[in-house]
């Protein structure tokens, strides 16, 4: 079935403020829900929404808290998520590091104690959307394994860059250190497909395609072998340390959840020296070259990243938003129960 | 053979004087060639060394130039690098980055027009040596295809984080946006090696471990598939942006070879809001867990990003930095030639 954005907006405001937040915070958190499902990323928006329920009813997400700014110096600040939700808490430092970077060219906020922020790339849009350069990366739970290790003690720490276009059609990259996701190796399992590319290590040690054989071992394979891992620890190391919070090590001492990570949003302003025709220029000459590549797959296309998200968004924005029939009985289910 | 860290550094000293720079830029320049070189990373150490002595010879790097601060705003710099050595300028910009961020937490340096950095990882190992977070990443000439396609339209970009700890045994990850070099490619192709992992496209469009296949069609792999091919864009698209220099297309268009890159290098202090103790507990902690991971080969290690870099600094710094007698030969006759 297709939602449209409105009724899907409406739906989980109404159901978010049942269970406790404030008319506005529901609302803001709602909308991020609900872009998230707009620009396609379904797993972390109208398929995220029964998971943040269940979080909200453990009591891992405070429908009521609000983040705190814990120390301020120049261009970066400290804050405490007080596990509020945490996509808020996340478009409210975006939004702050944008101001800091209004002051200062650059600026950045780091949080420690918070909750998943859903879809990282909402923050670099967000920037992108304002005129800034985004840059944002968060820890998780330990979800995979490091190079040359068999059990999972790092996170797949996704990691957000985005570029503002003048058109909205912004650059946008958001990408987790694991080349697929759990759901994406789930999916493929349930579908009885093969993934296209090896995602995992099979239980003889050798890069397989099989989901169901990385299943076994959840040796789910960091992006670039080594490099990813490095790059996962390197990302954890620098959000907890900047924010005082947990390390990816920390949140899988928590008891099997994941809430109270720790996160880095960070602002640029592109525009001071060289104003925006420049940067438009210089974008819109490296985009072009880009695509006078010579596709692999006749007739085919090369996309720079957030260009495919772009399109969907309009396509769904006209046709509704797809949504399987079960998950949305689930949602609306919701609305008859009282937290 | 191998040769001392001291008798490297005066070689190089002597041969840099002799082709322009000034006596104390060929000490700081020798310098980080040979920081490389005892690190390990003898592709941008001494192996790389006749490689710029003909970039010196073509007039690609200008010796007695300078880097020139173009524009200054609250913590960011804009910088044109006046195709001074590569090494020089990213050093340089890299201290002013930190000083920036002793007064406003974070601070950053874009540069124009500037040359090859050799090694990325040497400006994170500086930040760290100073206490500071690092963050660099470069542009290169078009050295690799974007996802789906055949043609080398983007960089392999690389990227570094550096997070400092007190014994200086820093967390260090520089890694290009292709899972392998050019160099490790041709390496494993005169030794009559396959890679240890695809590191390709074969004539077929099929993935491949085979070095000569690879270098057949030139469809060498970003990490993570898609995923380093946009990471590579965006890196690109911020630093020309940013610096309002050239991106990678521009300059695959200035004949061949690579000069006049763009580059970011940004350092955070991590001291700032939870002190250095906080810092460093949070860090050992984190590697602790990590080093308690279950090792795929029976008594094999996990390392930290940066822990096998300071093992082979240490075994260097005791035995010589390793170098083959034809390399050696043809630096030492750099010194009987005028430039």
């Amino acid at each position: 079935m297709r939602i449209s954005k409105e009724q899907m907006q409406q739906t989980f405001a109404e159901i978010l403020t049942r269970y406790g937040f404030s008319e506005s915070d529901a609302k803001d958190s709602a909308e991020l829900f609900v872009q998230n499902s707009l620009d396609g990323v379904y797993s972390h928006g109208v398929n995220r929404f029964p998971r943040v329920i269940s979080y909200l009813e453990n009591g891992y997400i405070k429908p009521q808290a609000k983040p705190s700014v814990e120390m301020s110096f120049g261009s970066i600040e400290r804050w405490n998520g007080n596990l509020a939700m945490g996509n808020l808490v996340a478009k409210q430092a975006m939004q702050r590091a944008i101001e800091l970077a209004k002051q200062h060219g650059i600026g950045s906020v780091a949080i420690k104690n918070t909750n998943h922020w859903m879809r990282g790339g909402a923050y670099g849009w967000q920037a992108a959307d304002a005129g800034f350069i985004g840059m944002c990366f968060t820890n998780t739970q330990p979800n995979m394994p490091a190079w040359g290790a068999k059990d999972r003690r790092i996170g797949n720490n996704p990691f957000v860059l985005s570029i503002p276009r003048e058109n909205g059609q912004h650059v946008v990259v958001d990408c987790a250190m694991a080349q697929y996701s759990y759901g994406k190796i789930e999916e493929a399992k349930l579908s009885g497909r093969n993934l296209p590319y090896p995602g995992g290590f099979d239980e003889e040690g050798k890069l397989s395609n099989d989901p169901a054989a990385i299943e076994r071992t959840w040796r789910v394979l960091p992006i670039g072998y080594w490099k990813g891992s490095s790059l996962s620890i390197a990302f954890d190391l620098i959000a907890a340390v900047l924010s005082g919070g947990n390390t990816v090590s920390e949140i899988g001492k928590l008891g099997g959840d994941e809430f109270a990570v720790s996160q880095v949003v960070l602002a640029i302003d592109p525009y001071r020296f060289g104003g925006k025709e420049d940067a438009e220029e210089i974008i819109n000459r490296a985009l072009e070259d880009l695509q006078l590549s010579i596709p692999v797959e006749e007739g085919g296309t090369v996309s720079y990243p957030g260009q495919r998200t772009y399109q969907t968004r309009q396509d769904n924005l006209e046709q509704g938003i797809p949504v399987a029939d079960t998950v949305w009985k689930t949602i609306l289910s919701y609305r008859e129960k009282q937290s």
